[in-house]
This record gives structure tokens, C-alpha cells and sequence, in this order.
């Protein structure tokens, strides 16, 4: 079967690899679609532990179950399905254990044709989803859900301001709290981002490069009960003088690094939170998908290619001139 | 009847004021006992906002209700009680409203001989304590309740470090913890403090200003769940290190400033929580002190003199060298 491997040097290249047996109690899953994460492109640029040579690398997938194990439910059969990329969580709903890791590296991805996998990490694609859109959801998915559920507490009419809504994490937490009723606020610096943000739903987006966009946003939202963030660095203070008092700060990642001089007396006397996320746990992965189910959620898809022109996504997203994820098909 | 202000020149002096008269939901209550808090000593200093010449300073005290207003139930005639600091914590339970301030500054406190209060603001003393030991208890036990409980989540059996436990609060904090069947570790640069908190059910006390002092607590402790602080500053990346996954840091204060470099990348992926905390609400008042109650908690107390000497705890407080509570008693 043909498979995307990282090679030598940080190279990303297709080679061939034998399509894998399914053990009793896996399912063989022909894969139809696979989405792009900012971290294959991290892995493609060394930016990333445990890169191992020949790995099949990807973390998102949506397929057909074309062969079951011995142990396997007769239900699987011919069942479209999305995949779990964790493995080894561990037994701690809080969080992930020390052997937690992502398919994709250093274990072997779904950028390649078939793929054997255990029943418990699939899941039946949400019917009012294609294959196409269906494939961009669960890293992303995962990580937004956790960040505003599990640690944002993210309720209904509350003001939520998603940062840098550019990336796919930050826009599939845009679409769950849109779906929760709350009111939600973007930001970007790019207009264009902000100009779809509001078609699709926002009440306000701001230019973070803009000077006084703090007070902007401040004025027109009255504040924020919960931002959900993935930069970090020094705009953290501005995020706390953006918070109402008793708010929550989630953040899943830190791209503008360590933030100086954190605002600590504001943030005791207003009783805030900053609460740090990653990824989410496998119930989560299920309780995500039935979210998107019952909300009837459509991932932001920025463009479909053939698979065989994968590189060209990697490249894409290299730019970050996308709008939604990048997806490949077979 | 005799009472301690702030006069001009932030002089604390004795006074001649008043007795007041209760309203018709009030009692009036004579005092026979009060504790310092560090944030009258701060008062002295000219450190806090809203200071007002003339103002009856204080925010601790015990008392005997000696009178009651029209509309007052007979039940607290002649009762021993606790009065609650809080003033206009507001409707919501999460968070104080912005006119909140506590007795004692702006408003006239506790450091007199009377005070006429709303049957709201009062709650029974615990049998098991003495006037005394009674007195230490609202300002500090409630914001180490909130601390703790409110935002430290503290069960029984997890590992809690309690940072600067020469504090009122921090020994408070450190109390609760143990009384709730937590493994409660200690920080202090005293020796004499650390001794004592072992002697007092500590499992391991350890000196901050020690270069390993870190790695000392880590395997000692092997982690811990939660950690209560008031000195932030660049300490807090010691704490992140010290915090098991999911583990939670809650502050209610910054005596060490702004930290710098936020260790942001460990705390996402280690799911930690940075919290900020301050007082606690009325609820909170009434269920701290039915917690001390149900635990028979006693108040540390360092020393206890007459009123009229009051002036010389505050010499003592600023000095920094008393491990427990500094109260007077009529």
C-alpha cells in the first residue's frame, strides 16, 4: 500500500509498505480521507520528540472497515468510521499518563491506505458528515472539546473569545461554542479570517496587531468568562485584563513562548483562572463525535486534493494561509 | 468606648468613639477579643488602598452579643460570637462585586471595645475554642477555606504544599488540609517554623531559600496535587515543576511580584492550574467555621496580650518572627 513516511532528514516522502493483518479483537480499515495538524508539519521540520525514521506519519483519519478480527463485532462490518489517535492515555480521566503519545510519531499514522486498528479506538462517522469533512476532525476535535468543556466549563450566553482562530483547533472550539449558545469573539490578524469568522457566527473579531484592541474588544463584549488560547507569551496579560472577574483562561499551546511580568495581582484579585490543556482523553473522543453529531457541526474544510498531492497541503499550511483544514482523499 | 485608627500620617492610635446603637436588625456586641492580620500592619504602612484617617481599623473579633435591635431573634441574646469581615461580596458566589471591601478599611472594624452589626454578619463561636483562640479565625480561615476548597478542590490522601507556612492564612491552609486526610508538606526559611510544623502533623517541611530545595520536595513528596501560595513571583515555575499532572497551584497573594518566564509549555501539557484566590464569601465564613467546629480545629496562636497593648503585636507582625496568630482580649 502506498504510505507517507518521514525519511531521513526531515523529509517527507510516499514508499510502499505491506497492508497490515488485523489481530482478534482489530478492525482492517481502508482509509477514504486524512486531514493535516500543524504537528505533521512540525514533525516534517524536526520541531518534534521521538521522530523516528520510516514512520507512516498523520494523526486524522476517516475509513471503511473492510475486514474484522476473530473477537470482532459483526456490527463493524462495511462501518464508516474515524479514528482515535491516542494511545496509551492511561487510566486517569484528569490526564494522560507518561506513555501517552499520538499516532504518527513515534508510532506508525494513518497518511497511508489501510490501516488495522482495536474497535475501541473507532468510532461511526457522523452520518450528516462526508468522508472529506468527517476525516478533519479528531485531533482537533479532541483538543478543542477538552479545552472548553473539561477545563473552560464553556456554558450557554457566556462571552468566549477564541485566539488565533486561524488554526483548526481554535476553529473547531469557535463551532462548539457557537453550538453551546454561548457568545463568542474571535481574534486574528488576518482580515480575511475575521471577515469568514463573523459570516459563520462570531459577534466581534479583533486585530491582535491592532494597538488598542484590548480596549476595543473590552468594550464591545463587556468582557470575557472564558478565552480558549493557544499563543501564551506576553498577550496573556492582555487576556487577563479582558477577562470578567472569576474568568478562565485555556490554554493548549504557547507559539509566542514564555509570557514576562504575569499580571498575578490582577489575576488573584479577580480569581482568575489559567488553566493549561492538551489533547483529551478517549471517552472524550467519543463524547466529542456525538457533540458533532447532535449539533450537526461542519468542520471548516479549506481544500480537498488527492492524496498522491499531499505534499502540496504540507506546504500550505507552511504559509498558514489556509481557512479551515486541509484534507486529502483516495 | 475605646478604640485603635488609623490617624494621619498613617499613626495607628487609641481613641475615644461611641457606642453604637443597633438598628432593628443588629446586635450589639461587646468584644473581648481580636488578631492581628497582616493586612493591618499593611494599613500602618500606608500599603493599601482607600486608607481613611479616623477609621477603626481591624478584621478579626470575638464578642458577647450584650443587646439586641427590635427585629432580632432572642436566640442570640447573650450569645458568644464570630463576626464576618465581609462587606457587599455580592450575588454571585464565584466571585466578589466590585463594591466589596472588608471591615476595617474604608469601613470602621473591630479594634474597639462595640460594635452594632446585622444578624447576617454573625455566626456562633465553637464551643471547644476560647474567646481567644476564636478571634484568629474569620479573615484568615476564610480565605485559606476558599483557597483550599473553593478553588484547591483538597481531598483526603493527596499531597498539598503549603509555601510560607509562617502566614495566618498558610496555617490555616495547613490545618484544613490535614483535618481533611491530606499529606500536607511545608515551605518555610525558618527553622524554627519548619520544626514546629512537623511537630504539628507536617510530612516533610523544606526551606525555600535552600538551592535544592526543589528536587529535595520532589522525592520526598514524589509531587504534589495542590499547592497553596502567596508569594508568586518567579517561585512559581519551582511549584510547576513540583506538580504532578493535572496538579493545581492556587495564590492568594504576590508578595514576590511578577514572575517572569512562566513555564507555559510544561504547564499545557502537564494539565496544570494556576488560580488565582482572595477571601471567600459568606457561605464560605459559615462553613469554615462549621468545619472548624466538626474538626475541633485549634487556631495557632502566638501569643496572646491586653488590648491596650495592642500597638506592640504590630512591632511583632512587622518583624516577621511569630508562628501563629497575634491576638488581644478586653
Amino acid at each position: 500500500m502506498k504510505a507517507l513516511i518521514i525519511a531521513e532528514n526531515n523529509q517527507i516522502q510516499f514508499t510502499d509498505k505491506e497492508i497490515p493483518k488485523p489481530k482478534e479483537n482489530e478492525v482492517l480499515v481502508k482509509i477514504n480521507a486524512v486531514a493535516l495538524n500543524h504537528r505533521d508539519q512540525f514533525i516534517r521540520e524536526g520541531k518534534y520528540p521521538g521522530i523516528n525514521p520510516g514512520t507512516i506519519i498523520g494523526s486524522d483519519a476517516c475509513g471503511t472497515v473492510v475486514e474484522t478480527g476473530a473477537k470482532v463485532d459483526e456490527v463493524w462490518k462495511s462501518k464508516e468510521v474515524l479514528i482515535n489517535p491516542n494511545i496509551e492515555w492511561g487510566e486517569n480521566p484528569q490526564v494522560q499518563s507518561s506513555k501517552y503519545h499520538i499516532l504518527g510519531t513515534p508510532s506508525d499514522g494513518l497518511f497511508c491506505e489501510y490501516v488495522s486498528i482495536s474497535t475501541e479506538k473507532i468510532a461511526e462517522k457522523p452520518a450528516h458528515l462526508s468522508k472529506e469533512s468527517a476525516a478533519a476532525l479528531p485531533l482537533g476535535g479532541m483538543t478543542a472539546f477538552r479545552a472548553l468543556f473539561h477545563h473552560g466549563n464553556c456554558q450557554k450566553g457566556e462571552n468566549v473569545l477564541i485566539s488565533g482562530v486561524g488554526g483548526g483547533v481554535a476553529q473547531f472550539a469557535f463551532q462548539f461554542a457557537l453550538a453551546k449558545g454561548a457568545h463568542v469573539y474571535v481574534t486574528s490578524s488576518d482580515e480575511l479570517k475575521r471577515t469568514k469568522s463573523i459570516e459563520i457566527g462570531a459577534k466581534g473579531a479583533f486585530n491582535y496587531k491592532e494597538k488598542d484592541w484590548v480596549k476595543d474588544a473590552k468594550s464591545k463584549s463587556g468582557g470575557f468568562d472564558l478565552v480558549i488560547d493557544s499563543a501564551a507569551g506576553d498577550g496573556i496579560n492582555d487576556l487577563i485584563k479582558l477577562m470578567k472577574p472569576a474568568g478562565r483562561i485555556v490554554f493548549y499551546g504557547a507559539t509566542q513562548g514564555k509570557p514576562q511580568n504575569l499580571d498575578v495581582h490582577r489575576m488573584f484579585w479577580n480569581q482568575i483562572t489559567l488553566q493549561g490543556s492538551t489533547m483529551a482523553n478517549d471517552d472524550e473522543f467519543k463524547a466529542m463525535i456525538a457533540y458533532v453529531k447532535k449539533n450537526r457541526i461542519e468542520p471548516i474544510i479549506d481544500s480537498i486534493r488527492p492524496f498522491d498531492e499531499i505534499i502540496d497541503a504540507f506546504d500550505k499550511m507552511k504559509e498558514g494561509k489556509q481557512f479551515g483544514k486541509l484534507v486529502a482523499k483516495f
